[in-house]
């Protein structure tokens, strides 16, 4: 195992019934401004049952964050906190809502000459403190609501970039699995591969003696295997929709990669997809990740030999062939929910794909992935290979 | 799965050679009571680490905690904090000091007419603050490292009880798995079987549709009966030793026991034990937990033979068959590893401790375990059976 530290100070409020104990949570005395994003809070209920639990407190409201958060409106979120002295953020919504208030919460507090965007998303300078903020999630799928982090895109540059700050911890976070038995297929599907992904970018890399993260992993993967095709049969079984919630929260609450090398290079070729070319995210890591796996194989094969004989029950004793077997298996289970895994399924060349992040990773001077082996000419081999 | 609330705000600082961490994670400000138990870290070097690392800042010293810390004890460090003006508690040792150190941390701000052991223990009338405190964790076994409760034992009584309360969360937790090189083996095995027992109790109750906590209940077994044995034949395994104390630590974080129904059957008739004879914690769990799982067999039957299968591999699809096989080779893991699990192993008389714990829980007018089946009498029949 290798050395770690380990901080996660959000709490967590899992289960039916639960939006109401925003009154419990929320000091009295707090200027509340509610964020969400395009509205579906408001045909699924949930905005109401805020509003409901809220009464009695000073709130604002900024609706219209969309997915894949853009700096362009969050920079307006950002003028009404500072105009109005908002003192308590709620983000009401799912993982791109979250993401963009954690970047209101950080930016507000800025107070450097640089351009903020600039200042947070490439200089590192951020700022000591940000607003207080929470969260009632809405979607399982990017595990924001326990975590410091997020992800905020730039039309303007089409850039989409990632940011931590450990004063981005949201104070709470509230799940009520029954508010998802509404969301779009199309959805369920993103958040499952999203799941899917994350645990696979904390642990599939190499060999460290770590066997208890190794089974909790697997045991990710196992359960979302398991739970997916309920919950696409009966959108309201409501155990299947906990448990998938359940899987999507511990995918990025940072429990499983306590003392593990990460990966995270699938996430960085698959951001570049939806910056250039507006593809969901759960659908650009269903492209990248088997053709990316395929192409460090070698490199990742005890891990991935592990995962063919622990999660899909391969009983293959050579460590090379049970890895393919499992790379199959695992694109065979995304297009079994529904996921397609080929850019040609959007409509995209995987030769002008590949050579647009050839060029970014170029400029960039990057290289991904648990041993920095994914450089900008490697990304170009997998993606020409989507 | 059930409803549940989570909150760990722990800062864990784990692997090889993070001690010298507190002069990062100390202000420098603080007025310093190190407390540790009957000496083992001047003979083990890590006082002399603590020490070196604490150089500049004022430090004072309290050490003769004992194991199943005594309220006798914890008084006399209570009177050192007040005294001195202590601001900050670095308990240095096993769970038995971070115990008794939490138990200081909260008595010392008790400002009530009561009796304190009595105020905090008995009558839930506990302190709205608490001095800050953190550790250097020397024993995987309690996990109280990454929770906020803690066991006193009062001599006088013969009491042991459990108090908890959020303000005592240790700050920071350090674990450094080399430090355990040198243990007893009689501490190591307490500490493995603690573990094992820690994960039953949480997670050995009845199906709740809960996969994942299952999986990761089973992980931590999977893996203490994987590495017990290899720290057992080469202690200096660091490997082995940090998977053991990951376990340790994992096994009472609350991390497996989100959304699930808990026991602690086995805990509060042990206690009982420790508090008649003075056995250790660890050999009195290892007595009481078969037969209590045998007595409880039928209310336990599908975790029991889900352990059965995935824990121990057993190929036996009649749950009530799978689960006496169970409970048979927790038994035989126990004594595999040099672990005694019966009362006469110790000199004691089962008629005889039977009925003092009957009649002590029927003073008590408790019932214990996930369905309250565990009355005194149903406590007598299993503890007869030790």
């Amino acid at each position: 195992m290798q050395n770690f530290e380990f901080y996660g100070p959000t709490h967590l409020v899992f289960g039916k019934d639960t939006i109401k104990e925003l009154s419990r949570l929320i000091p009295k005395d707090r200027k509340i401004l509610i964020t969400y994003g395009g509205g579906s809070i408001k045909s699924n209920g949930v905005y109401d049952q805020v509003k409901q639990a809220l009464q009695g407190y000073n709130v604002f409201e900024f609706g219209g964050i969309e997915p894949n958060p853009k700096f362009e409106t969050l920079a307006k979120a950002i003028e009404i906190v500072k105009k109005e002295d908002i003192n308590f953020l709620l983000a009401v919504g799912g993982g791109s809502v979250l993401d963009g208030t954690k970047f209101i919460a950080l930016a507000s507090k800025y107070t450097g000459d640089d351009d903020v965007y600039d200042a947070i998303m490439k200089h590192g300078k951020l700022p000591n403190s940000a607003v207080e903020l929470a969260d009632v999630i809405t979607l399982p799928a990017t595990g924001s609501e326990m975590n410091c982090g997020g992800v905020i895109s730039k039309i303007s540059t089409s850039e989409k970039l990632a940011f931590h700050s450990p004063h981005v911890f949201p104070k709470f976070s509230i799940i009520d699995p029954s508010v998802t038995f509404t969301l779009p297929v199309r959805q369920t599907i993103n958040g499952i591969v999203d799941t899917f992904v994350h645990t696979m970018e904390f642990n599939c890399t190499y060999d460290v003696n770590s066997p208890l993260q190794d089974i909790w992993a697997m045991g990710i993967l196992r359960t979302l295997i398991s739970e997916a095709p309920k919950v696409l049969a009966n959108p309201q079984d409501y155990d299947a929709r906990a448990n998938l919630f359940w899987c999507a929260t511990c995918g990025l609450n940072y429990w499983i990669s306590c003392g593990v090398p990460q990966d995270w290079s699938t996430h960085m070729i698959g951001h570049e997809l939806t910056a250039f070319y507006g593809i969901d995210h759960g659908q650009s890591l269903a492209i990248v990740e088997p053709r990316l796996l395929r192409n460090q194989k070698v490199a990742k094969s005890y891990k991935l030999a592990k995962i063919a004989r622990e999660v899909f029950g391969i009983q293959e004793s050579v460590d090379l062939k049970a890895a393919d077997m499992a790379i199959d298996k695992i694109e065979e289970f995304y297009n079994s929910i529904g996921m397609k895994t080929k850019l040609a399924d959007y409509g995209i060349n995987p030769q002008e794909a590949a050579e647009k992040i050839r060029e970014r990773f170029k400029e960039r001077n990057v290289a991904f992935g648990e041993k920095c082996a994914i450089t900008a000419d490697v990304a170009y081999d997998i993606v020409k290979a989507c």
